[in-house]
């Protein structure tokens, strides 16, 4: 009896989705888009993929869409939040190193001069991340991020951190999902900074999180097995990066991919260059009001070559000012 | 009206499940186990996770379960089918390396002299490895691997590698994704070698493989993107590489762990000590008829600390002899 139940129920469902009468998520899933030539190419590519029988149909399996994380699924002015982060661990941390006091860049985040810090380039900035993200285990680390989230404010706008995401972008997540899509983070930012938070923030689990990293080592403390995190880089989830990040977590060409700047150059080649149906899409922050307006010579997020071979292939460039109604959610 | 009839099916549906007149799966979904103690304390935990409302209800996304492949999914004598595929691409790739003639650990594998491969240790077998999985794209090792898998045959049964997998596993992993478990596999085999054929052979798909893996490098060659794989170790994920692997893909803890040697004991420490219910299991080949008995003194697949600890511990230890009905698929 009650097999017969299922049985009718499934088959009435699959009647109607072959029909067609059930269109998964249609048009009005995306309302915070205007209806500009972005948004028709993104409900353009959906209905391609998704149409059973049509040329550009793609199992289900294969619908694997990517997603750089700064500037692209939330803001990244006027430095990486996770930058942000880690200057005040330094300052956390400080009382247990008195040596901070003479050493830099160490000296220059706790007297303020961010001149300083950023005048000692990457290799400054390697040294901060080493300082404030190793020494600990993973999951102390993960406490250590969501305490930071539950009280830091973003200097410009007084929110928290995970409130400045893009609500077009949430849309778009939600509008491929829906679309049978398995959406995946691929950000130059640090994989355990993004885990904590992602899945409550953009519905992306951990484990389709893929981020740079470094080095964790297995240990049995008094008995008990930790993962302590290392001083040392494993992985720079960034430009060509991004390719080989995709492959070794995913194993497959993803179909359609979301960046924002030339360290998503790579990642939007790979996926674009696939057989079939693709999508590249980028974000370009146009908008010096509602959020921030920088491109070709910016340090943060430059958006420069990604640019002109966005122009050359036919890429979405998406114009923030103009597309998206509004930015944020609590907008 | 097809709004409705969707709502009143999947209410019904609900309705159902909530009745617990629908048993996702049970006992019968292991025929091919005896009734034995280890298959016992496999029901009692997927029935302790997935009842609702009980003390040791896991939710859906937290139902990981991770298996190590060689010894544990398939089998891995005479030696590992991996190197098997090795030493079979150094006869292959001979030709266009003359030099091999004079060099071991090559001259001894083309003139089929094994005890003076395994001689060369560790080295020898890195050696192999390298020179027969790198230097390829990612997509021409790939098919390098399916084209092998369909020709080469067991020196033993005389069948292809991939229908020597253990029955009783295969509907292991189908009980537990029947109950909402997301199966992976972690092995010390490489990941590209087990990805193109983990998802029909054991419907696990790439993203869900973790394995050993070479360095690879984005490239433009023609204005095409490829990943090429370069002759340098990237991750070796065994022993207390496991449960770093198994952080750095999933970025969650496991609830239940199947390994079935030394190789697999951090994986089933870390699986093991996290809160809430927990399995762990060792298979324990015991059966040198149907397949092989080994275990504290074998050079492949070495069971020594790793059944101390399970005794110690109360892990479900599988003896192949007396728990399985049938071994292979075949049979």
């Amino acid at each position: 009896m009650k097999q017969n139940l299922i049985r009718a129920c499934t088959f009435g469902l699959l009647l109607l989705l072959a029909s067609g009468l059930v269109n998964a998520q249609s048009a009005d899933s995306l309302p915070s888009w205007n209806d500009s030539a972005s948004k028709q190419a993104i409900i353009r590519f959906v209905e391609e993929v998704t149409t059973a029988g049509g040329p550009g149909f793609v199992q289900p399996a294969e619908r694997i869409a990517v997603f750089d994380n700064d500037g692209t699924l939330w803001s990244e002015q006027p430095m990486y939040f996770q930058l942000a982060f880690a200057l005040d661990r330094v300052k956390v941390l400080a009382p247990q190193h008195p040596e901070w006091k003479e050493k830099q860049p160490f000296k220059a985040v706790l007297e303020g001069d961010m001149k300083t810090v950023l005048a000692g380039g990457e290799h400054a900035l390697v040294e901060l991340i080493m300082a404030t993200h190793a020494g600990n285990t993973t999951e102390k680390f993960a406490q250590t991020v969501k305490d930071w989230l539950d009280t830091a404010r973003h200097p410009k706008t007084g929110r928290p951190y995970t409130d400045m995401v893009f609500q077009p972008m949430l849309e778009l997540l939600a509008y491929l999902r829906a679309n049978g899509f398995k959406t995946y983070i691929v950000s130059g930012g640090g994989i355990e900074f993004m885990r904590p938070w992602a899945e409550r923030v953009y519905g992306i689990p951990p484990e389709q999180v893929i981020g740079s990293s470094i080095k964790t080592k297995f240990e049995l403390r008094d008995d008990e097995p930790v993962l302590v995190r290392l001083p040392e880089i494993n992985f720079i989830d960034d430009k060509a990066g991004k390719p080989v990040g995709i492959n070794q977590h995913i194993g497959r060409r993803p179909i359609a991919a979301f960046g924002n700047s030339d360290g998503d150059l790579q990642m939007l080649q790979w996926t674009s260059a696939g057989e079939g149906a693709r999508f590249a899409l980028l974000v370009h922050h146009t908008d010096a009001e509602r959020e921030w307006a920088y491109d070709r010579k910016s340090s943060i997020g430059r958006l420069d070559k990604s640019l002109d071979e966005a122009q050359a292939k036919g890429w979405t460039v998406v114009d923030m000012k103009k597309d998206w109604k509004v930015i944020y959610p609590f907008e």
